[in-house]
């Protein structure tokens, strides 16, 4: 058991709900239980190369248990390894390599343990300092995606789902009555699982992901079977990275190619309008964005995050660096990070929930 | 006091929270009350001009009163005076007047009134039979964006607004922590009220409403302007029919010219992307699309809805035919539709609730 | 128009959805339009009579739009002319008269305004105030019973009533498929305003309210009828304040007495335990106590709660003190507090929104 | 692998969101994946007595994902093995075993499977039938309590979760603002998840469960402490089953004894009773009851419980009768029933998740 008197903690990456619920855990755990104090290390991975830091006590992590966001804030455009190098007027001008300052500042804050909360890239980084200089590194992965190894799910997810699936059952009224192809699109640029289950918990009756290339005739057909069947109206539920079977359509938030005709409006946009000029029947649209990653995260992940804080200062405690925490069973372990980022987890087109979502009728386009 | 012994009912145009409570509201009223029968008439004016009609008890609206949708299904092509004309393939092959087959479904059916729930153009399609053919109308209001007169507010609005500031919520927490630009797109081709409304209930930094034409620069300042104060974050909420001051721009969700640039991506993504090249801060936009219209109507929403519905049929019992159902302060009247249709209720540039916002510091880009 | 240079502003009695919202629109508007400061008043009366305030800044305000409570604390034992007198070990042992006290501060802090929410209780003494002190009041409305006069709504009534609906919709689905009675409490001592309007939104087959008294042998009565009509299960919602006709039973959150029977288990244990013996179907009761009055208020409470704040700003520039804001139609407007006050706001028997209920088949148990 | 030509389901016991997706994916996947037949049994084993059944297809499954309650029916008064006996007026005069009936029915029905839904209660009923009678019998676990074994969660916790941690949250800004002691009740007679999981994820200060008997004076204490450090407020989130150190408490929703005082109130008002005698603090409580077993399932519980359903049918056509599906880690498996049912699964008072809390500072009154 190794004594941990002074805890750092940062929070790396996009947004998801769940984040201050761990800041809260391993603050509460650190104070209440082994006496040690917390070091808030602001923005990410700038906050620990710049060493630009604030103290985290009961106070402030009061009342941040239902809140989306993270009171640390965060930034992914600052790799230790590749730090952006700024001219004068804030452009920058290059990259230079800052990962020495970032384990000065764990040394100079004299830090016990790093917490690094985020997902595969700033797993990968924190673990690269634990390799290269020796930082008592422990990780929290975090990702809507749910997409990162070690765990059976990440905080997060689940609020990401149940909002997809809130907004699945309201386009299903109106698709009905008014016998409409609803298009939703849903984050997931390579892995699907939001898109998976929230057309599960929604009753979606086509689902596309990345996973899963898709053929548009097929879908289609689907949509077509339907209305032989009296069901004028369908619900596809489709993940921002799916693409076509002929492997050219891709498609992302931020795509670079302005010339890109897709780039425009987003999968669902042209999805639904394919679907419009094949079948004929009426199409409508909607983008969720980043509504799926803000806000109060439900209950569930207030739990799971909450039980993620109080491990990474357990795992710390049993002096596990390099290890992430994750979900396995109803059981929080500790796995090793490189082991736990090695492949992300991505949905098996011959998975259980694949097999469940077909045997119930969902076409995922194939 | 008019004797009602069969009462006809169709729900037009597009779909709006609250269909079904009214129609419930009208059954039960007019069963309980005044022992009347009802006809449910299906897809609006289609199945009044082609007598698809169905009986309407009081099993057959057990239920429905928290649902999305209409149990009679709607359809916004469907004009009796300019009816589509097919050809045996189910191409439309021009338009014919179907009006004198809409009489003669009333007459057929022996409707002593028929309740007309939809938007302006239901109103005034159901006014021109009204008047051309005498048919006994009464007019129940429905719209999401509140645009229509006679009444203080419809119903579908205040859930419109719930499901809209929810998403501001969301992306509140996120842009505040992440340092984003949040642009959330919401319904309104020519009126801002969701827009405007959802935009003070969540505490948005700039709202953009077709009534106020935006300069991008201005926008951008005020987003400079809190940069300066320390809040490198901000949302704007936006109505799908804004335009910027020069008058050019003008987006719906259904351009019919495919090279209009502006057509792929929705206003959200053009403001986006403006104000990112003009702030350097980087922008994500939401679509919320026709998740605002269907799903759950809020309690406030199911109360006016069943008051609507109780007063369409006290409104036919009174012979106030020609006339529309509103609320006006805490009392549902009767108004002529034709006063009502007249000009639609369109947000005051100068009025109470756009000062209010300003006073606050909310900008509108002007 | 009256120079305002610094402003007080105290929330008084119990909690109510919206108050933050009221706060921070006053703050914003002070500063932004008319370059006041404003002084926040601890715990209401309270920090009146004992000086004990806040300056109230633009990030004091910054995030308490959608959050429950109140920034200020509130009080509703602290009546500035029955103040109590507490000996050293902080027991009452009476009370004395500390207006002139609260008259100080005013003076002190050289307010040129100050601004009271809160219900009847809070307006009543800072009328008096005004009266006796010339102390310059405006006053802005609160009660989530939605019972003070001056005003068509309240702010935070709209969230009890949503969140009572959202209650009926659960327990329906239970009721219809286990064949049970259930029973609803909702607030409500002297005016049955949630109760009636959650009982119509959530399709309620009783609803008893203060207003109407009822006689038990009438609502089993309907809940037979239903039964016979193959409705085994009936969902009641009663007001707290809800009494029999032979006016005997009155009952209350706290009631003082100890020995009465009823004071154990709420009304809504007496009506399922009564209409259980008369029907022999099992009921089930719910007590849902003040989880109606806290937490994020609706988008429609925020709207109004903003205007009023802002409003409550531009009644003191005008110089109407001794005024009350209050909601009229579509209009915010000043109503002078002795006026608003006069009068509690109670459900008519008669009334439009009663009539609507029972036209429906809704019992009132008369 | 069986050949499954007709498939017998029914639902047992109290309500729980998530029935409804269960009989729809046994019903889609029977008919879609194996062209078998579904026969829906009313009311659980009183269906089966006495073979009141119904066809289930497509149409019947269509929209009920979403739903509450069951379509089926339930009812937990009727074992096929003590099967009340009734006088003509329907009163319950004795009871007699019609196990041979139901076997009837199987029989006659021609039923290669039944799906038995329902908790422990109707597990063990469905084994015997399996074991007397040899009735290819497969289990769904169901209880929003999560006390059953074989399965890590159940679905319908999630929803009952989520409810009470809203409600959770909805205390928690009054009694902040309020300074009051919120005391929250809910649903666990036996075992305490609920409570525990809604209590760490809504933040509560003192959780009291049944499996940890707590000392009124060691929860005053807390509170006492809390005020100590300033805060003049804490919430409690108590099971209805919880029960004082002393072993004399025990309280239950229908206790047999009337003249039991603590009968009347709930725990809850006992347990906010007694900390208001020992603190000073006002408490106020709020009662929840059936509003966690109804209503819409999260989009967690529908997608468990889909593929519960799911799995249903592959165990039947594996010919694990006398089978319970149940989640383990990520993947759907199925037990004997008898070992399900064997030991119910309640909260370890030194395991992780009580740990946890403790080590975040929440008490549990011991």
């Amino acid at each position: 058991m190794k004594r941990i008197r002074r805890l750092g903690i940062l929070t790396g990456g996009g947004d998801c709900p769940g984040l201050n619920a761990v800041i809260r855990a391993v603050v509460k755990t650190a104070a209440l239980r082994y006496n040690a104090e917390v070091v808030g290390i602001r923005d990410g991975f700038r906050g620990l190369v710049e060493n630009d830091t604030r103290p985290l006590g009961f106070d402030d992590v009061s009342g941040i248990l239902p809140r989306g966001g993270t009171i640390l804030g965060t930034s992914n455009r600052h790799n230790p390894f590749q730090y952006p190098v700024l001219d004068a007027d804030g452009n920058r001008t290059g990259f230079s390599d800052r990962s020495a300052d970032a384990a000065a500042t764990v040394e100079t804050e004299k830090l016990d343990v790093l917490v690094a909360i985020g997902g595969d890239g700033t797993q990968t980084l924190a673990n690269e300092l634990h390799k290269q200089y020796g930082i008592p590194v422990v990780g929290v992965p975090k990702t809507i995606d749910n997409d990162i190894g070690g765990t059976d799910l990440t905080f997060g997810f689940d609020t990401a789902v149940a909002i997809a699936t809130e907004a699945v059952d309201r386009l299903h009224s109106t698709a009905e009555s008014h016998h409409r192809i609803m298009v939703l699109e849903v984050m997931g640029r390579y892995a699907g699982w939001i898109a998976l289950e929230a057309g599960i918990a929604g009753g979606g009756d086509v689902i596309l992901i990345p996973e899963i290339p898709f053929d548009m005739n097929l879908v289609a057909r689907k949509i077509r079977d339907r209305e032989k069947r009296g069901k004028r109206f369908s619900l596809i539920v489709v993940a921002e990275g799916s693409r076509q079977v002929d492997g050219e359509l891709v498609v992302a938030r931020k795509v670079q190619d302005p010339s890109d005709p897709i780039r425009l409006g987003g999968i669902s946009r042209f999805v639904g309008d394919a679907i419009e000029d094949l079948t004929g029947i009426e199409s409508r649209y909607t983008i969720l964005g980043h509504v799926q990653r803000g806000g109060s995260p439900t209950a569930f992940d207030r739990l799971l995050a909450t039980r993620f804080g109080y491990h990474a200062m357990e795992t710390a405690v049993d002096g596990l660096f390099g290890h992430m925490v994750g979900l396995q069973g109803t059981k929080i372990v500790a796995t090793p990070i490189a082991e736990a980022v090695a492949v992300p987890r991505k949905v098996a087109p011959d998975g259980d929930i694949v097999k469940t979502a077909m045997a119930l009728g969902t076409s995922f386009g194939f």
